[in-house]
This record gives C-alpha cells, structure tokens and sequence, in this order.
C-alpha cells in the first residue's frame, strides 16, 4: 500500500524495527539515555532551546496539555481557525471553561494578520492566542507566524502553535520566531508510529502555566518537566514506539532538516503541479499551499468516498478523505515524513488512474 | 536482560514483531477490522459484555478517564487505598474537584470490608468508591472485589476498579462481580508494549457519565464509544501497539484464560516460596499476596539501590525499587505477563546471587 493520507505516515522499515527491541524498564539507565537522546534530537528539529516534553498521547491530547496548562479558568482567549483544526482548540478552550473569540477563515484560505490585529484591538483583555500552523483538513500552511508572535508579545500575550503536521516537515522556527508553545505529533514528519506528541514551552508559557489553575495530571506539564530532569516520564511512556523515534530522529539528523524541509518542498511542489496537470484545482488559495498535504477538489458531481475506494483497491493507494464539511468534495494526498518522488509519481498515477475509472476526461 | 519488573514486561518476540508491520490509516478498514478484533478479545478476557475502550494512553489515563467520566464536580466519594496507585486516585479526585474521604491501609495489608461498611454508613452521601484491584506498588491483591460490589450497589453507588496490574493475569469476573468500571494497561499481563489502556463501563457508569458535568476532551468515554461503534478512534491511535496487542490476545487466547489464570497463581508460589527460603519476609500479609507482583522486604541495613544495580550488572536482572515511603526498603519482583517457570528460576537466582555479594548470609 502506498500511505498517502497526512497521518499516520509510512514509518521507515529500520524505524519500524527499532520499536521491536527488547523491553526495557521505564525507570531504568536506558530509558534516560535515549529519552536524554530524543529530547536533543527533537529540540534541534524544534529549532529551539525551550524544554520540550514527549508525552505519551495523539496530537489531540498535546492540543489538551496546551489548554489545560496554559488556558486559565474564565480566560478570554482568540482562537483563529482555518479548519478542523482551528476548531478543535475552539472545542477545548470551552470545554475546559475559557471564553473564546473565534476568528475564522474560509476553508483554504489562511489567516489574515489585519484581521487578527483588528480582534485583539477590538479585545484588549486577550492576552492569549491559539493558532494551527499548518492546517490538514484543508492543506494549507500559515506564513503569519514571525508577525503574529511579534503582534502577540507587543500586547504581552502568550502565542499557542498547533505545528503538528508541519514541524519536522517545513520551517518551525520556534527560537527564533519567539513561538512560546509550540506541538508536534510522532505520526507527522518524524516517521514514527503515532503514540508520542511533543509540547515545547517559553519561560513566558512556564510563568503562566504556574499561575493557572485549570485542573490537569495526566497532562500536567510541570509534572513531566521535573520527571524529565531525572531521565524519566511521569508516567509509563510508550516505550516501543519511544524507540522508533530514536532511530527516526537519527535517520532525520543525518538527513540534515534544511535537506529535509528542501525535500518537502520539491514533493509539495510535484504533488500541486501533478494534481493541476490533471485539470484539478487545489482547496489550499495561491501563496499558502502546504508542502506537508494537498487538498484536492473533486469534479463536480464525483462521489470521494468511491474515489478512495477504487484507488485503494486497484492503485494500493491510500488517501484521506474530506473531514466536516468538506467530506465527499475533496481528497487529501500527504507527501510529509518517509517519502520520496517515487511515491508521489505512484500516488499520481494512482489519482489519474482512479479518476479515470470514474469516468473523468480532465 | 530478564526484566523482572511489575510493567513494562516482556513482550514475546512476535508480538513485537506484530508491532513493525506496515503502517495503515487508522479511518481505515484494516483498522477497523483490528478494533473490532481486540475489543472483543479484550471484553473475553475481562469477562464482560460492557463496553470496554481502548485509550491511547498509560495506566494513569484510564485512571484520569474513570475520575473525569465518573466523579461529579464537588461530588463526595471514597477511595480506599492500600499504597502508591490508591494515592494516585486520591491525587486525581482531589485534583478534578472532588471531595474525598481516603480510607488507608497500612502497606502490605489489603481492605477491610468491616471499615469500609462503616465509613460509607457514616457518610451516606457518598455513592462514588474507587478501589485498586492489585496494588502494585505492595504486591498486594485484595480480594474484597464482590462483597465491595454488591454493597456499593446496595447503597446505589458506583464501584470504579483500577485492575490495571492483575486484569489479564488473576481473574477479575467484571460481569459476575458486577464492577462498574474496570481499568487496565496493555504493558501488564497483556503482553504488550506500553501505551494502551482500557475502560470498561457498565450501564450505571454510562448513565451517571451523561449526568456528570466535570470537563473532558481527550479521555471522555463517550466520544471513544460513539467513535468505536465506526471502528474508529477519536483521536489517532498508537496503530503499532495495537498491531501488538492484536498478535497478543490471539496468543492469550489460544492459551485460555483460566491457564493464563493459572500459571500465574503457580508462578507466584513459586516466587514467593523461593524468597522465603532465601529468609526473606514479604511486604503483603499472608493470604493477600498478589500472583503479579512480589514486594519483599531487605535485610536490615541493605541498600535497595545498591541491590538493584548489583543484579543488573552481575546478573542481567531488573528489579524494581520500592516508590515513597517503601524506597530502599523493598524490592519487587513482577511475574506477570511472558513469563514462565525458568524466568521465576532466573530470576530467584540474582537474587539470591545478588543478595550474597552484597554480604547477607540468609
């Protein structure tokens, strides 16, 4: 099967086979050695010299650790959303009782800063933003990164990064761009098994984390910061696919993340060229393109959950389906983490060959 | 190295191997099929037709699942505790807002029904008990579970078990006991890696869930039921563990639970004969002793860590360390999951090795 969905994505087969080793104790010398490993290892595709935690959770469950630890009781928060995503930081900040002023775009497009200057003039007291990176629902990667972070600390506000599905695939500067929490998941571009997702925080987002208040254990932050200065988790860790990251993060530092990112960006690029080639057009708007997924629209009238179907069973393909609203009109294609162009040439053919046999000229 | 700790166990080697087959989309039809296949093992082994999820999470998040699914915002409840992992759910109540009565016994020692009566007759507005099946941290099995059941019920009260170290290894008969709610983890006595976990839930535990306004988002049982009945999880599932646990429960399964149940009751004697006559004492009372896991006290005046790393260097052996107030003072000695008689004989062997090279004559 060629995996094109964006996530869980192909892991490699000495990847895969790391996480086959022996069992290890949790409490013991190995297991800090390699969680000392790991941690440097993400720290340096993070860009940054924050603390980062691995907890043992999906990406869903690092988007809940940044809410509960950094989202105060009754706080007012901006949350801008372009998608699935977006939306799910909106879902968490009510359940966990913040109050939330929702900034969302139209699916494709990506945030406009004006826009979110104007909400945060318009609410002085939102002193805290919540924003996706890279949106997979819909293919698109935010480029307002550097001037929101900049916008937020001007106001003295707290900047939240879902970077799940982009980190470790194209540019997160989080140094640099003075990102204060950023998340990531292991199933993304660090070909590793899902089980594992990574929160990176600022000194700004610890000071604000130990005022809160919101109730939180398992995903308490603190709780695996002090852990992690033993060479420890607070809780058992998903010790196998711990080992998969190991072996991931090796094979991705010989790559090099500049040769990594450049790699992402010539696949994005082929997979965009490809899908127009065949008269498609893209859900993502000019300029905000993700090098990580490609949302496809489908031809007027053609039914996408058949389309997944006939790819899976006469091209071995998988792609992802529309989520939301978006199911049945378009298909999404991921070309992040283990790949190279044979894969999207395959997954090519595989698309024209399935549009094809549904009757679609192009 | 013979890993002779509570959990993580040993995995059997084709069952890491499940673990390194190729990824697939967990929207899928495989991963359904998968889901459909280790839940109704898993409902098997627990001997139940409740409901059970399965979390992509440790132990303590299925205990965080129970407290934030099951205990009522300000709602009274008892947690009676016999160690560390009772703490635990005294920690997560109080943590989510509950207000606990904690009825504690001295370690080593199991629940006394008479107490236990006699606290809930002296607080009748508590309905909520939360009870840890096998206390890992004192080897320790109470076997209280019917008559604590029947009485809760008697009361209309809820009884949540953290089972999460005997389930899969002693029977815990969660329809014929009547237990609302019963937790494990998948690095116990099921045989695979860490990084699942499991819930199951009685009709009483779903209806006062429903009621039960304390927030949650990743671990809200509802969500990974309806999501389940699409063989599907909410959020993305740790799939190479549960590839694990699949090759596993066909595994357990071919063996029989009452075999399983009785290997492990052989090989706890066995264990526990060989540290007597070593003249060593236990931690847990006569009668209580848990088939899982053995605490054994060390001689006056011997280094626990020091004994540790001695049958780690010396004898490729891991024991664990005592945790809280027991550090330094006990050892113990896991024997659930893939082990049979020669990693008991193994094992009993550095320790007694390890024990004369640090001086103790027996």
């Amino acid at each position: 099967m060629n995996l094109r969905i964006p996530g869980p994505t192909p892991v490699p087969p000495e990847v895969a086979q790391a996480g086959a080793a022996d069992m290890i104790n949790h409490r013991g010398p190995e297991f800090a050695a390699m969680m000392n490993r790991t941690t440097a290892g993400v720290k340096h595709v993070y860009q940054t010299q924050h603390d980062v935690m691995t907890l043992s959770a999906s990406g869903t469950g690092a988007m809940e650790a940044a809410v509960v630890n950094l989202v105060e009781p009754d706080e007012h928060v901006l949350v801008i959303s372009i998608g699935e995503f977006g939306d799910r930081f909106i879902n968490l900040v009510k359940t966990y009782g913040g109050r939330c002023t929702e900034l969302k775009f139209e699916q494709g497009l990506a945030a406009d800063m004006n826009k979110v200057e104007a909400t945060l003039k318009a609410h002085p007291d939102i002193k805290t933003v919540l924003v996706t990176h890279n949106e997979t629902s819909t293919g698109v990667t935010q480029p307002i990164l550097p001037a929101l972070a900049q916008y937020v600390h001007s106001i003295d506000g707290l900047l939240i990064v879902d970077a799940i599905s982009s980190l470790s695939s194209v540019p997160v500067k989080t140094d640099e761009w003075d990102l204060d929490v950023v998340l990531s998941g292991s199933q993304k571009g660090w070909m590793t098994a899902p089980g594992l997702a990574f929160v990176s925080m600022s000194d700004r987002a610890w000071a604000k984390a130990d005022r809160n208040k919101t109730p939180r254990f398992y995903f308490d932050l603190r709780r695996h910061q002090q852990s992690a200065a033993t060479g420890q988790t607070p809780w058992t860790p998903a010790v196998s696919v711990w080992f998969q990251l190991d072996r991931a993060l090796q094979i991705m530092l010989a790559e090099g993340i500049e040769n990594i990112f450049a790699r992402h960006r010539r696949l994005g690029r082929m997979t965009r060229d490809g899908v127009r080639a065949m008269g498609l057009t893209l859900l993502a708007s000019e300029g905000v393109e993700s090098d990580t997924v490609t949302a496809i629209r489908l031809p007027e009238g053609m039914d996408g959950g058949k389309l997944l179907n006939v790819a899976m069973e006469n091209f071995h393909t998988v792609f992802a389906g529309g989520q939301g609203s978006l199911r049945g009109k378009i298909i999404r294609f991921g070309h992040l983490g283990y790949v190279n162009d044979k894969d999207i040439v395959a997954g090519l053919d595989a698309l024209r060959g399935s549009l094809a046999k549904l009757g679609y000229k192009g």
